[in-house]
C-alpha cells in the first residue's frame, strides 16, 4: 500500500473534483460527474477515473466529502450535530475498504437554524476544516463565514467550532431566475454589446440591483424581481445589465438579511469562488463590514488533507 | 350585424376564456391557447373557436382583454399611465374591424412603483373595472386591492382611480420552486395518506409557513426556503405539508410586505380564483386585515361588458 500518495474528492451534487496528492502538494486533478448524474453505484464509477493513478502508484487512500456520504452517494455518513468541533471530523468520518485502499468520507452537520428549522451541509464542513488549518487565526474567537453558492451556508464559528448555520437558496433561485422564469425572456443578448461596455453594463447592473435591495424596507424579495423584466422593457435595460441587476437583488438579500441574523458588525470571511466571493465581499462592504476571501477548492483540499492525516 | 350579442374574451399569456354574451347573460363559454402558445397570428387563431357562433349569429362584436394587446398577441394596445380613470379605459380600448365584425382590445396600465421601479399590468384593469361596475361601493375612497395570481398585482384604487401598483412573481417563483427546485425532490405523495389526512396536512403546513415569515426579522424569503426540505428529510414531514408549507412562506411574505407598503390598515379586496382568494384571506387575517373575495373570472366579465358598452 502507497502511504505517501492519496486521492482527494470533493464529490458534490453536481460535480466531482479528484486530486492526487502527495503531502502537501497536488501532482493532478481529475473531473469526473456529480452524485445526482450517477447511474452506476459511487464506487464503481470512481473505478475508471483513478485507474491510471492506481496502475502508476498502486492501491491509494481516497478522502472525499461532500454529497459522496448522502442517501444517494457512496455510503450514508452521519451528521454531527452542531455545536460540533472540526477537529473531531477525522474521527467522525465514515471508513471502510474498497478495491484494498482505504476509504474515508467526511461526516456532515447537522444543526438547528437562527430561525428554528433544521439546517444541514455536506462538503462545507470540511472546507471550514480546511480553512482553520490555512488560517490558524481562525481557531479562536468568533467568525462569521459565509460560503456562497447553489446553497449558500452562512455559518457561526466560535473558538474553532461549529457554533450553528443557516443555509439560503441564493444561487439555486438565481439560476431557476435567470434560465426559468419569465424575467429573462424579455430581450436577448444583443451581438453588438462591446466587451467593455458588457462589463460596465454588468457592474451597474450588479449595484442598482443592491440599491434596490437596500431600499425594499418591508418588501419582499418578490416584490423587487418583477423590475429584472420591467426595466429591460420600459427602461431599454439591456438583458446583461438585468442579469447583473437578478444577480444584486439576489445577493443583497441573502447578506442583508444574514447579517443582522448573526450579529456580524465588522468582518465576514467567505470561502468560495473567486468571482462569487467578489460579489459577496461586495455586497459585505456596503453595509460596511470587510470581507476576507479565501478559495473554496483550495480549503476543500486543505481540509481532506486534515481527514487522511487523522 | 347581430347589436345584442358579443363576445367577451379575456386572453392571458397561458389561456383565453371567450364568453358568448346577451346583455347580463353568458350564454355559452369556450377556452382556447394562451397568447404564449400562439403558432399562427391571434385573429386566425380565433378564428376557429367562434366560428359556431359567428354562424348562429353573424359577425358578433368582440372585446379582449389581456396579453391580446401584447406585443406578441394580437394588437399592440398603449399603457394607460397611471393614476388612471378606469372609466377612460373604453375610450383608450384599441378598436379596428377584422372579419367584419368590430373587435376592441383593453390598454394595460402603467405606473412608477412604491418600490421606484415601472411597473406593467395587462388584464387585471379590466377586472378592476368590472369590481367597480359590480361594486359601486368601491369608486368611492381609497381601496387596496390584491390580484393574486402568477403575478399578483396589489393595488391602491383612490375614487375609482388606480393610484398605482406593484407586481410580486409570487406565482411564477412558487410554480418554479415546486417543479423545478431541490426542495420538492426530497420526497414523493405517499399513496397511503388519506384525503382527510391530507387536507389536514395541508392546512397544517400553510399555517406553518405564515408562522415561519412572522418570525423572519430581517431575514429574507430566501433565508427560508430551505426548511421546505430539510423538514422533509429530517423532520419526516410529508410532500404534502411540505408543499402547502411553501405555499405559505410565499404567501404570507407577499401579504407582510405589501401591507406596510401600502398602508392598508383594515381591509383589502381580492380580486381572483376562489382557492388562492381564501389562502390570501387567510393570510390577511392573521395580520389583522378584513378581506373581501370576489371571483376573478366574473370581475373580468363585467369589466369587459363595460368596455363594450362604451
Amino acid at each position: 500500500m502507497n502511504r505517501d500518495h492519496f486521492i482527494a474528492g470533493d464529490w458534490g451534487t453536481s460535480r466531482l473534483r479528484l486530486a492526487l496528492c502527495l503531502g502537501e502538494r497536488v501532482l493532478e486533478t481529475r473531473q469526473g460527474p456529480g452524485v445526482g448524474a450517477l447511474r452506476e453505484p459511487a464506487g464503481e464509477a470512481l473505478r475508471p477515473l483513478i485507474a491510471g493513478w492506481r496502475q502508476a502508484y498502486g492501491p491509494l487512500p481516497l478522502v472525499l466529502c461532500g454529497m459522496a456520504g448522502s442517501r444517494n452517494g457512496w455510503r450514508e455518513t452521519a451528521y454531527l450535530p452542531c455545536p460540533a468541533d472540526l477537529r473531531a471530523l477525522g474521527q467522525a468520518a465514515l471508513r471502510f475498504e474498497a478495491d484494498e485502499a482505504p476509504v474515508a468520507i467526511a461526516p456532515g452537520l447537522s444543526c438547528t437554524s437562527r430561525l428554528g428549522a433544521p439546517d444541514v451541509m455536506r462538503g462545507e464542513e470540511t472546507q471550514i476544516a480546511g480553512a482553520l488549518a490555512l488560517y490558524p487565526g481562525l481557531a479562536a474567537g468568533r467568525h462569521l463565514l459565509c460560503l456562497p453558492g447553489t446553497h449558500s451556508k452562512w455559518v457561526c464559528l466560535e473558538d474553532g467550532r461549529v457554533r450553528d448555520f443557516l443555509t439560503a437558496l441564493t444561487g439555486e433561485l438565481f439560476a431557476l431566475l435567470r434560465d426559468r422564469s419569465t424575467l429573462m425572456r424579455a430581450a436577448r443578448p444583443s451581438i453588438d454589446e462591446t466587451p467593455d461596455g458588457k462589463s460596465d453594463e454588468a457592474a451597474d447592473g450588479f449595484e442598482k440591483g443592491l440599491e434596490a435591495v437596500a431600499t425594499l424596507g418591508t418588501a419582499s424579495l418578490l416584490h423587487a424581481l418583477f423590475a429584472v423584466r420591467s426595466r429591460q422593457l420600459l427602461d431599454g435595460r439591456s438583458h446583461e445589465w438585468a442579469l447583473s441587476y437578478l444577480s444584486g437583488l439576489m445577493i443583497g438579500a441573502d447578506v442583508r438579511g444574514a447579517i443582522p441574523l448573526f450579529e456580524a458588525r465588522a468582518e465576514a470571511v467567505l470561502i468560495g469562488d473567486g468571482a462569487l466571493n467578489d460579489r459577496y465581499a461586495h455586497a459585505l462592504r456596503r453595509l460596511g463590514l470587510a470581507a476576507s476571501c479565501l478559495d473554496g477548492e483550495q480549503c476543500a483540499l486543505a481540509g481532506l488533507r486534515t481527514l487522511w492525516r487523522a
